[in-house]
């Protein structure tokens, strides 16, 4: 019944029948592009690198949303690699109309590496007799080389090469057998593979060798776990504390999917997925007692880098820039009920060429779901000893996704509460990228050894996300706001005891402003906001503030590949103006479109869209980016895998509402002081979101208080 | 029969069937000790404040607990009020003898509120004829002064009257009906009422006066949402998503309680509750694989403040040190099974003496219970599409409880993660602290108008997180680890690339090196470590790492009674000797012991510790105070009652385990590489912590991959 609810509102999803302007391209419009595009290389010999949506120009999405315009056309980007050519071919296709409607030919720069790139390198590898010999100087025989492993990484740029050739650099390790974690043995040495030429073009050998370590590997598969820690009375080793954690939903889920747009708890908006970004929210609103309020019209994570900190030769080309170099969406895991996901869950799969340019499909690649988000509010009267009291629960809505780069995996987590709060979790889990350290050797300040003969150099994960707000409509401002003591001296009329303070709220005129870091010293946040939007009570604009206090600033400097060719890390903050670019939705890609290879010089993405710092960027069309991460030193408790490591940031409704937004959500208990007094047992239970499950650890006897809120005395 | 085990766990527990030494008083040892007491005061008129577990003398407590040395001493500590008589009257009474071992009377302070203390004052105000010609002036007449409410407040410090009698002001309110919130008609004017003369001695009335609103009340409870937003269709307002979210444990718990002690996934600690610090984890440990590993000896807050950032006279005056002049424990909610706590609960009591030292018990005052946790590590190969995998889900261990300081409630949890992580918690909700705005008056940067006429004003929550570590046993060091990039100079032989970085590890020496400010330039984090409990992996010491974002600095200027009365506010970190003192646990109260009414002059608790700043505190029994907390500029969103406001921190293990301690938590599911080429199951699901009740939310063919993980294929 459920079921077919939902397909009948599926069926009048869309006004034409057709897929919603933003929705990701489905299987058969991946085909449509890819054919269309091969006939036009017919007879010659091409890869397909990218198929994906390419999003409709802001201005026509709107006209087409809140006009009753015409829908946009429906687009389609992609990249093709064609034999024995260097230029990488790109172009916009119509797809209704199955029409080619840009085609070029880019020199000098190298499209994104595929999940299929990577898993070519290891043969290569395998097979190359320097390689092999590299192998034995290593201390592996040549007899062993299918134990031999590599973890294909984008070069970053060396420029030895350039973007002249499609390059990866393979990051060394061996196994001693088929199951075991390679991490726990790496090599010394690191080919340099050319993918197009399908050979290793240059090994890079460091001055000081190292053989490969003879301690155990270090796995945690549960074969490995039973071998390390299985005893007669437990052989399997797992702890024995694991009684089930269930979660129902006995009458399904609050949320509502039409297609990919999600309405939940006034929230609207819409899910898409892309190669490279993965999970896209657009045109989100709230609604507001039956007023439909834009907040934003899209945020995705846009890039990401992962800078390495030890300064020996090669490891400066570690800093994957894994987002434009691999992509969220690309390397996202298909994922399973009850293991990544639990409880009641909605799916999304995600689609994307295969090098032929037939569709692919990765299965669950987006799990939304809900859980309960502890108390949403309360307040008790201490008049009468807390009886007059108001208890509500809340619920979350959960849009995720994970994604494997090579070693690591990025867990990703846009939460949203009742109250209009929108947050995003990461953790990172997965393995510790690592590095042979010989017997007698340190790691130095730049690493730690986690397990025996095993480095992990310290690296940092720095995210960037854009925000393109529209927060009660066009024309948005964003503003740095810190806490500061009054300027007025203590004893003074105007500060008389000392203690005055305020916020100190510093609207960005131009790009310049904009460029901004965390600063504890203020608790420093950041307000975007509409200011022709003005809240009634308060006389303030309506905002969306981000709170965000993961803001590790990159630590490379000046003149480092890592500033160059990320030079959105450099700020916490960048504003610039939005612009509709190439046929479509503009200004993706704070790193630039083809991120692989680039030298880090020129202008490209965030440094071409700050240029001189002098665009106005008050009350107009703006696209907010944030950096934000951590600084990870290892630590032995990260190997062989890591226990998630956990960070966040809100945007969070501030004079947005003219009043707390979940003020009508059912609470679980309440009473007034007025019936405490009657005696009575507060408002009828039966309107009330009475939990009719949760119970007494140990079974009290009845005077223990063993019964559930609904019958509290 | 859980219970009934249970029971048995429990007969057990105590090794001469009495109490743990670190049991708080049952509700027998507080009549016992008021008993002596009043024994004492024979035909004298008092009035008991406190009664409270003495804890033991540190060595004493280990001296019996891990050297088969004898039970310490129980001993009680006492205050109590005589009428008529300005010193409090404080002591000790050693229980099992029923002795009083020690009595002093103290001049020139004041004792705790009790919320008997806060009960009494809207009477006394309500009648007097001044406060209703005061009342009168602001618009109610006086035959409406049943309408008229106070939050009787501490008073801080007000020179006026010092610490000479023990004093309330009364933050005025009018309710036009008893079940309103009154915090929508705050009253211009401020009665200062005498506690033991039962009444009013002074009216702090401003120069501006303002009249009460007369803008309808602003509520949460369900006849007021009725009001609001009933429809006919829908005549409760409430909105209709709220399907109910259940949680089930059909096998129990995995945490065992043997009393007051917890055992739970390898950690073991003593769950104490006090009149003023509330919850208190004491005796920490972690069962690595056998070896029992202490980690902290007690972790409690130890004080807060919530200093208020209005100019005008007399708003100084609110900056409440809710622990010191409240209690944590003194103000504890009863808590609900299914409102304030989800799934299966066990809780714990607490009990207070009343007024004539009589026991009262606040039912389920701490909340213990289980989560979900969500990821707790995983890894999926990319050389199969991810199919060779390892998914492990985490559980939390929560240990929870909900204060009330008048109009704010505080909601504390104590999170435990598996891998050796605690959380602290903390949600902000309840009501903010209102005063009345004229018509046509700004409230300046110094509040918000949430409300008509309600301006409420900035301020913040800091709080003091009082850690005593035992890491790896006795003798510990503390230190700030700042993330830098190499000092070496971009293009040098030692960062020819410029990318090196590292932490850098400042230990403290002295009390002096420990006063440190948050730094988000370095993104700093903190250590506890034991500087002989060496790493054999990494070298480096065993350490808990504080990781602590939100550490907005205290905003009252030099001079303020803020900066005066709460020294540890005006540091990030404060590392201090530990020292026993008067009979038993030692160093407590950062803002000393008696904290209502102290001027803030003179060397008590915090400023006495820290002295002239030369003490040693390196690889020595030391206390870690860590200052956390966020600045409050309120928003029509808080109004009337604030949605949960969260932040929270985590100490973290780091270099304390050898490897991820997790490894033997067993997963939902995994498969090696060879598994996967086989084309079997992966591990026998039996072994493994498989969610039988996991579903799709919208029910999908069986094509859709509606089954849980178990049987991936
Ligand atoms: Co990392
Ligand atoms: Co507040």
């Amino acid at each position: 019944m459920e079921r077919l609810s939902q397909l009948a509102i599926q069926m009048t999803s869309a006004s034409s029948g057709g897929p919603h302007p933003l929705d990701p391209l489905s299987p058969q419009e991946i085909k449509k592009v890819s054919d269309v595009v091969k006939q036009k290389y017919a007879g010659r010999k091409i890869m397909f690198n990218t198929v994906t949506l390419r999003e409709p120009v802001k201005k026509a999405y709107y006209n087409w949303k809140e006009n009753g315009g015409p829908l946009p056309p429906r687009l389609a980007y992609f990249v093709v690699v064609e034999d024995g050519v260097s230029a990488i071919q790109e172009g916009i296709v119509d797809i209704p109309a199955s029409a080619l409607i840009e085609l070029r030919s880019t020199e000098g720069v190298q499209p994104i590496l595929t999940p299929a790139d990577l898993q070519d390198t290891e043969n290569i590898v395998r097979n190359d007799p320097e390689v092999i010999r590299q192998c034995e100087i290593s201390g592996i025989p040549a007899s062993e080389m299918s134990n031999i492993y590599c973890d294909a990484w984008t070069i970053g740029y060396d420029e030895r090469w350039g973007a002249s050739r499609r390059l990866q650099q393979a990051l060394m390790y061996w196994r001693s057998d088929e199951d075991d974690s390679h991490y726990s043995h790496p090599l010394d040495f690191c080919p340099i593979v050319d993918m197009n030429a399908k050979k290793v073009i240059f090994i890079d050998i460091p001055n000081r060798r190292r053989k490969v370590s003879k301690h155990k590997h270090s796995s945690f598969h549960p074969k490995h776990i039973q071998e390390k820690f299985g005893t007669p009375e437990n052989p399997s080793g797992f702890r024995t504390d694991a009684k089930p954690y269930n979660v129902t939903q006995p009458e399904g889920v609050d949320f509502k999917m039409q297609g990919n747009v999600m309405n939940w708890s006034n929230f609207q908006f819409h899910i898409g997925f892309n190669y490279r970004e993965g999970i896209v929210l657009s045109d989100m609103s709230y609604n507001d007692h039956g007023k439909i309020r834009p907040m934003f019209h899209r945020i995705s994570l846009s890039e990401m880098i992962v800078p390495y900190g030890s300064p020996d030769f090669p490891h400066q080309r570690k800093h994957a820039l894994d987002i434009g170099e691999y992509g969220a969406g690309n390397c996202t895991n298909p994922l399973s009920l009850g293991c990544d996901c639990k409880g009641v869950i909605h799916y999304l799969d995600a689609h994307f060429p295969n090098k032929d340019g037939d569709p692919t499909t990765v299965k669950n690649a987006v799990c939304i779901h809900e859980e309960d988000d502890g108390l949403l509010f309360k307040h008790s009267d201490f008049r009468d000893d807390f009886q007059t009291t108001v208890v509500t629960r809340g619920k979350k809505l959960i849009v995720s996704q994970i994604f494997t780069a090579a070693n690591y995996e990025y867990c990703l987590y846009w939460i949203f509460r009742q109250d209009g709060t929108i947050k995003l979790e990461v953790r990172l889990t997965g393995i510790l990228n690592t590095y042979v350290c010989a017997e007698d050797e340190s790691t130095g300040p730049w690493g730690t050894q986690v397990y025996p003969q095993v480095n992990a150099h310290n690296h940092q994960h720095l995210f960037s996300l854009r925000i393109h707000p529209r927060i009660d409509g066009e024309g948005n401002s964003a503003a740095t706001s810190d806490a500061k003591p009054s300027p007025f001296p203590f004893g003074s009329k105007e500060n008389m005891y000392g203690n005055a303070f305020y916020a100190e709220k510093t609207t960005f005129k131009t790009v310049k402003d904009s460029l901004t870091n965390a600063q504890a010293s203020t608790a420093r946040t950041w307000d975007i906001f509409n200011p022709k939007s003005i809240n009634p009570y308060s006389g303030k604009p309506a905002s969306y503030k981000l709170v965000s206090t993961f803001c590790s600033p990159v630590l490379a400097q000046e003149g480092s590949l890592v500033r160059k060719r990320a030079p959105w890390a450099v700020y916490s903050t960048e504003v610039v103006p939005y612009q509709d670019e190439d046929h479509g939705y503009g200004r993706l890609h704070p790193s630039g479109e083809h991120v692989a290879q680039w030298s880090g010089d020129g202008s490209r993405g965030m440094r071409k869209w700050i240029g001189d710092g002098s665009e106005a960027i008050e009350d107009t069309d703006i696209l907010f980016f944030h950096t934000f991460g951590i600084t990870h030193f290892p630590a032995p408790e990260d190997f062989p895998v890591m226990p998630t490591e956990i960070f966040d940031l809100m945007l969070r409704p501030r004079h947005f509402f003219t009043e707390n937004p979940v003020l009508d959500v059912k609470p679980s208990y309440a009473r007034t002081t007025k019936e405490v007094k009657a005696g009575s047992k507060g408002t009828d239970s039966c309107s009330l979101n009475v939990d009719k499950t949760s119970r007494l650890a140990f079974n009290a006897t009845g005077a223990e208080g063993a019964s559930s809120c609904c019958s509290k005395k």
